[in-house]
């Protein structure tokens, strides 16, 4: 139960952290879409770690398998049968502290939730490893939506209090990828691998914020009053794991300001009629405007950190302290934005079938 | 499409802000739950402007009424349906401004989504007004989780940059009736009406943040990976107008915290595990953790102010400006309060269901 | 749970028999279709109780009301709800025999299902009564289907025993409405008629079969393997009451052909495929061929007879004997011919929809 | 689209005949259900053909694999995804007459639903092969349906003309895996193997039809007035290839009977309510009355056949004839009947978890 997000373009996830494998079934997407291993493996590799800092014990080859749905080269209109088989895999850790929930983490929610059945190695269905799924899908959404020419892009903006300054859509596209922070301002981007860097030696971790836009993204998307564009949005970025806030356009600053300065003007401009300035980050009323989307979303700092904590044994129900051992991400914010753009585009292209902007069969 | 919300307890929303009606059905609802039009209407009167500098002009007496689903003063296990007839409708001003879409509003998108064949009238299916229907759903959704001992509170933390400072949930109990603003710290409160009465003079608005809180909610509401407690939550305050942010626990602030400060800590407490902190806001790995679920959304300010605005006519396509007549809230903040917990009510009734937590005959 | 149908053209009923109303939501109705409340009257009319035998006590004046979603003659993208208030209610009978479940009715079924909270009034939720919902549903759907081209038809073919003879889909469009049993066939259709009325004078009740055809569907409507369209189809026509077996094309008697005979061998005509027969009833694989849907339900008869039948008393629980009192109809058949043509043409709109053949503007 | 079915219990499709696999994913199924692939392999095992006559030329060797949601011998809560590798796989036959739609196949619905696209390889997703997955997931449905005392039996009643006796329950359970045709009468199977041997030497194939049966189902699954339990059943049934009609109870007898005959009397037995026949099948009003559930599917006669038939090219637009090659199952209704019986429990499993029978955590 749970598993599936979307109506018409539907994904269902499967799989655990240190099972045999994980999966994403896409059910929707049309065929004639043109798509090969290569393209989706590109795609994945995005979700790698990065360079130096940003290392995972784990060397995570992860490579993907089409099982279904894909034949000459192209979708069939079947289900999307994509697959990640785990290799590397060292669960002895998890073993001896089973019945100790690591504290941010959802071990103990998950012990509760199914009365300890659930696989626990590697964090099991609740590891970041599920996102892997996830980059698969939104791959594929991502072709689909270059299609209608929609373009998703996600970008750092803040890492352990470092603040990237705004930048051009055309900077984002382009320099995002020039550095493991995946930040479109290089100053900030060194800082911010400073920053990682300080905190992975002092065995903990931080947090940040990652923007994600979505441009040409016509009038209409978004089916109100429940099935609006940003409630779908800030739901399927809260499947990202360690996101504890989403906020659009001017967001939780619009709280403190005035409805003079936060409402954006309707204008002409190339006959078409645009806002002049875009606090409600490309959505009214639930409904696309046809300005760019803008969400941003708040990345907690890694749960796993080297120093001891305080936690409990579920068994015994008896205080103890833990020490997680291996080599974590300092800062997983990098490694998801990638996610992001995967979430965005997995919705953005439900919403956009619901419209009938994206025809059953491409051709 | 898009005006049904949940699974097990669904509620579908329809009706006009200038229509005939605002109504309701409510599918799922376990059949035995003893409720009355009174208790009904109580919620409901939340929702009503407050004294002073709050009152619309639109005189909203706002009734409910019973067409189906109760029966003896219990639910039958059928659809509920409720309804407000509407009343006092003066539709003259939006018959004059058809086509010169409000900045800020869902004019333009509606417009363009549907053609120009949306009801237009006092912003259609777009008014605030269609939030009376999430609170008379929430009334019953509170009724259900009361049986369970679950427990929903709002309250406003801030409005136009005046914050609230923190209080007890016992303080928000109890205070949060007792002023305009429902804010629970009364000093704040005083600031915040002068807030909203200076915008109101100036013309303008304000918006503000408001805080919900569910207590007692057992360890194991959320169906991971993607109908996650927390991305439920979300879509579900993100369908209330003028939500622009959605944060759980440390939020958006987590995102500057490093890993050791942001991890709540295991304990035993009355042989029961609970975290020392709340930074989690209740919510691990998307399925609620047994302690409080805390909750804030962003509320930006009322779109509609009486400044002169920029606009453009959407059938001759030239630009023009606005004043939008009428005495508007120059801040919805405070009526959203009753609004915030009707969603979370309901989205934890959905979970508590699927949970099997809630019967489907109550007794 | 459980009052909601469709996906994208998503139909919820609610009201009860003797409650205040019965009524319908359509929610995903296409903005700028033009319908009249005439128009729904008109449809809504064919399901009322024809002359002589088939008079209920009841005098049903139904009457459709606009409670939302159509402004200006026009649906306007937001949920239609429409409703009966229900009128000529007397439910003493209904009281006298609370606990006395009637034989082939759901009476037992929903008292033990909703803990006895049900509205047993008139049978409540489970009245042919709930139909009248289905009926309006029906009449929307039929105008959207009609913008692209595909009618839908019902007629009787069987009752008590009688069977009319095959007739084209001319004759019936022509002669379905010229007698009391809408039966194609005029001597089949007068047979009919004096079974239920022998049927009647003995206190006792008859069943029949009811031809539903869809003409002009297109190829490809239907979603394989579990969305399939006779699978969806069958599904919509078991939600009316009374309804015991489905089938499509050659149906039960494909049981007892060869595969050389039941198999529709493809030619050209008119520069399309199509098949030389119609076993199939117009669905291979559970998508529509091209050719005419053809699907036959089977209704028992009306379970309310004037003879006593043995029962319980599900309070005492003791045997004892039940006569039903007041006038019922003899026969259902007729009435349930239009909610066969409902049932069918809201799932075909709901395809069709998927399919992205209808617009979400109509102009 | 539309490869999931079920809202609590549910099952996700994918595969094709000659692709990689066939697989399914289970997602609801409750923690902690015991299940080895021992157990599953043994159940898909019954779908295989049986001796003799039925054998096809497919050594189908299918062998479960379990990819995820099973973790020391025990369900975990998170998706179970179960496969079964395709081997012996020769496309060559349908490779040559890829154009040339066979009558009675979807061949030609799936080639213009999706633009030729299509995986059309041993029919793709239309084949009979699909079937194996859902059979693995009425494995587990089963299991959990027997932790609350349900069980759910099919048997073959007719096949090619030649019907059964009726036979007691225990009969049915005992002698439905004696012969090669899964009928529980001994001499009716040996007539139904010499119906099936003439026609295959025909070059033919015959139809039948199969009964399925749930024993000890509680009063009260099903959710009227859509969601019912004989609605949601015979959606599950049509999934299954060449089925092309359902009926329950008395099905379309009832359409020649008198209500007098038809109505199931109520009386007492053992303390509980009972009704003295079951014309209704167990369903009363689309919910379950603790009596039998009886539901029968009309299976049509296999679609592939040695003949020669007409048919038409797809790309040319030109008439011609198409023989078949391959030793086809000349009645697959044998083994058609693990599959009713896993639509039957996938269906009643996901009712079972709506009503709150089946807890989330089994023990």
């Amino acid at each position: 139960m749970g598993n599936s997000l979307g109506k018409l373009f539907t994904i269902t996830s499967f799989g655990e952290s240190h099972g045999r494998c994980i999966g994403i079934i896409i059910d929707g997407c049309p065929a004639g879409l043109a798509i090969t291993e290569e393209a989706l493996q590109r795609e994945l590799d995005k979700r790698k770690p990065g360079i130096g800092v940003m290392v995972t014990k784990r060397a995570e080859e992860d490579k993907v398998e089409v099982l279904s749905g894909i034949f000459n080269g192209a979708t069939t209109g079947a289900p999307v049968c994509l697959l990640i088989w785990n290799k590397d895999i060292d669960s002895s850790e998890y073993e001896k502290a089973r019945f100790l929930p690591r504290p941010g983490h959802a071990d103990y929610t998950a012990f509760m939730k199914y009365g300890g059945f659930n696989d626990f190695r590697g964090g099991g269905r609740f590891s970041g490893r599920i996102t892997a799924s996830l980059v698969m899908a939104g791959a594929l959404a991502k072709k689909l939506l270059n299609l209608v020419g929609i373009e998703v892009l996600a970008h750092t903006i803040a890492i352990g209090g470092i603040n990237a300054t705004p930048r051009t859509f055309e900077e984002i596209r382009e320099k995002v990828d020039r550095n493991p922070v995946r930040c479109a301002d290089p100053e900030a981007a060194e800082e911010m691998v400073r920053v990682i860097e300080k905190a992975k030696q002092e065995g903990d971790s931080v947090g940040g914020i990652i923007e994600g836009v979505a441009l040409n993204v016509p009038v209409g998307l978004g089916e109100p009053v429940f099935d609006n564009l940003d409630g779908d949005l800030a739901k399927a970025l809260f499947a990202i794991p360690a996101v504890k806030g989403v906020e659009f356009g001017s967001g939780f600053s619009a709280a403190v300001k005035r409805g003079s300065e936060n409402n954006d003007l309707f204008i002409i401009r190339d006959n078409k009629i645009v806002t002049t300035t875009n606090n409600a980050g490309g959505i009214l009323g639930g409904i696309s405007n046809g300005m760019p989307i803008v969400v941003r979303v708040a990345v907690k700092p890694t749960s796993s950190i080297a120093k001891s904590q305080e936690t409990v044994n579920m068994r015994s129900m008896e205080g103890t302290s833990l020490t997680i051992k291996g080599r974590h991400d300092a800062c997983i914010v990098p490694r998801a934005v990638v996610v992001v753009e995967a979430m965005i585009a997995v919705t953005l292209c439900d919403f956009a079938m619901r419209a009938g902007l994206i025809p059953r069969v491409v051709k």
